[in-house]
């Protein structure tokens, strides 16, 4: 059988030419209930004084500072009602939190400091000027930035838009994803295995890593190692999509038909990466829309999601930051790893004392999903470096958030 | 005006009440793509081996160790297809990727050091016994423990649950929370102000916090200082809910109508907490679901969200772990703080060789939703201990994931 036609890249250069051939994705205005996760567009700006008007701060009395202690209140000011008339020397008016302070008041006395008897209120010390009041502006001033262009929205951000009057932004709007597992073996969950067979797990797997990932998706499932039957899935899934990841059929065997339908179909930009797992993992351009071809071991296939294909769909969303977070971690036991390709382990991490341990999670082959169950961390092993020991450092990817002991 | 007649509980009583009236919502049968976030309600057992067949690791041929160099070619074994018939020296089938080996085949020889012409394979070097062989149960045997009873569910577990045959898992369902704002002075954020009137942000902010912590929602909107409406209105969000959170109408003035109708309706469990934003926040049981009164101020509310209603939101979801991540983190500038309460500033946390640093996000009024905005830490300031200087060391709550310089 033929060498593989397609150089070597290594880890980086191969995430390299994927994030120059992916840009975000077009802007969108969007309603304030859609936003959470999505990254803003456009600096928003404040328009208005916020508050508004000078607001109570407090439930109480609004008053003139210093006058008192005896005071006949002339009603009661709610919240979302117009201010009422002007305030005297000698008069006090019942005030809700939030409500507008009357012309004339500047300070409120708190209810705790007050007491109400027949049209007449008591307070119990002198309050100072501006006591208790919420000046025009004090949250934000006309003019000032709001939030900045490239912040992921989150609870804040939202309702901060909402006092701002602002119903819709312009966001990044999510990438959508189709995603396909390949191979003649393939059989539905639900199904019993006849000999040689195994269950799909692929497309379930890379459907939750692209939602985890904020993307929305297209289900493509399973297709046979058909080439008729691959081309049209390709074709169908790039119409409904902005990318699109297939799983199997990426080696260099007869039934491997992926890299040479990319290469009919567009222009594959690299067939190969020097990384363990995922060294078929292939990078395409098809109708101008990015294609990733992972290898079909699902770990394999995972881990390559992970490395190349979620940086790609957050630059896509627009998000500042592509990577995960990266730290130092000991090893709490010693790790073989053959050093021809960059390698990476999965493993879960634990901060102590502001070290963090990380301990892999048993068998790292390929095929075996359960080394990727309760991970936490990718440990980077670089090629050229063979062999771990216990206490040795090694640096981890940040895949879940890890736990602090 | 009166005293408010509720003990002042400290955060940790009032969250352990919380925590006491609230239990995860029972378990029900999911199908795979649904189950991204939520938590497993039963130990996963492995029923069969896996893999089921000895698999090929690698493209190349199914041979005898340590037979060869020259091989008859018998034929081609493809995945997905029963295994060809019984090997005997001196022969090799052509063998890809996850396909079965035939009786008699002890390893695989890989395509790099095979050499196939016209029906003869040579072999560049011998192969060991098992080599690039998958043995039956190599991934999981029969009777594993495949995923453990609380475990969150990930892309990998997912993928797990399809590879052992399982369509269909028992999981805690999502919490459904219902979500109003309350206040004459609220107008929806696409209108102008008129006097008095501010927008509706913390319907909007609240439905974001509940779905970033993974509850579906039912979006009661905004509602006036009515007491007929506002009964109507929880009635009906607890009909269609799990849970449910006010905002606003919970400090002592006499539009406050929350209290006294949680009182009606059902047993107010605590009305006041010794904590700075937040002091009013209530917590009922209406028709035996938790009813979270937050206060109106958007940050009062927001930060009672996270303190309260996120960890009685995740007991229900079945998470092992109600809380965020708390750090030490040291103070890049001097605070004040009121000791009367615990107060938790809003701050942004960076960690720095190993040590994590906080600074504020400017001015903390509970109205100034911008000082939540980038946040991505609260800090805990305890009651009794005054103002803090540079350099200090406090409690951080990650309530967002920090870099790391």
């Amino acid at each position: 059988m033929p060498e593989s036609p397609y150089p070597m890249l290594s880890v980086e250069e191969a995430l390299q030419v994927i994030l120059q051939a992916v840009s975000p994705l077009p802007p969108v205005r969007m309603p304030l209930p859609a936003l959470l996760g999505l990254v803003l567009a456009e600096d928003v700006i404040c328009q208005e004084d916020i508050p508004a008007f000078r607001a109570s701060a407090m439930d109480g009395y609004a008053v003139i500072a210093g006058d008192g202690p005896a005071l006949s209140v002339l009603g009661e000011q709610t919240a979302g009602a117009a201010a009422m008339p002007a305030l005297r020397p000698g008069t006090a008016v019942r005030i809700m939190t939030g409500a507008p302070l009357p012309e004339g008041a500047d300070a409120v006395a708190p209810v705790e400091i007050a007491e109400e008897h027949g049209g007449q209120v008591r307070l119990l010390r002198p309050v100072r000027r501006g006591e208790n009041v919420r000046p025009v502006g004090q949250d934000m001033a006309r003019g000032d930035l709001a939030v900045p262009v490239g912040t992921v929205l989150g609870p804040a951000e939202i309702g901060l838009m909402a006092t701002l009057g602002q119903p819709e932004v312009l966001v990044y709007r999510r990438p959508r994803l189709a995603v396909m597992a390949t191979g003649d073996e393939l059989v539905s969950p639900e199904n019993p295995l006849r000999p040689g067979q195994i269950r799909d797990s692929n497309s379930f797997a890379l459907l939750a890593a692209a939602q985890a990932a904020g993307a929305d998706t297209v289900n493509l499932s399973r297709l046979p190692d058909d080439e008729a039957k691959l081309r049209a899935a390709l074709l169908d899934g790039l119409n409904r999509a902005d990318a699109l990841v297939t799983s199997g059929g990426v080696s260099m065997g007869r039934k491997d038909l992926i890299k040479p339908l990319l290469a009919e179909l567009g222009e594959i930009l690299f067939g190969r990466v020097a990384v363990r797992p995922g060294k078929p993992f292939t990078f395409a351009l098809v109708q101008g829309k990015p294609v990733f071809g992972l290898p079909g071991f699902p770990v394999s296939s995972l881990v390559s999601f992970e490395l190349f294909v979620r940086p790609a769909l957050r630059r896509m969303a627009g998000h500042p930051k592509l990577r995960r977070p990266e730290v130092k971690a000991r090893l709490s036991h010693a790790i073989h790893h053959p050093d021809d390709r960059t390698e990476f382990q999965r493993a879960h991490a634990v901060q102590k004392d502001g070290v963090f341990w990380a301990e892999t999670t048993g068998l790292q082959a390929s095929s075996r999903l359960k080394s990727l169950v309760g991970a936490n961390a990718l440990l980077r092993l670089p090629a050229g470096r063979p062999d771990f020991a216990a206490g040795d450092e090694v640096t981890a990817i940040l895949i879940n958030q890890p736990e602090v002991d």
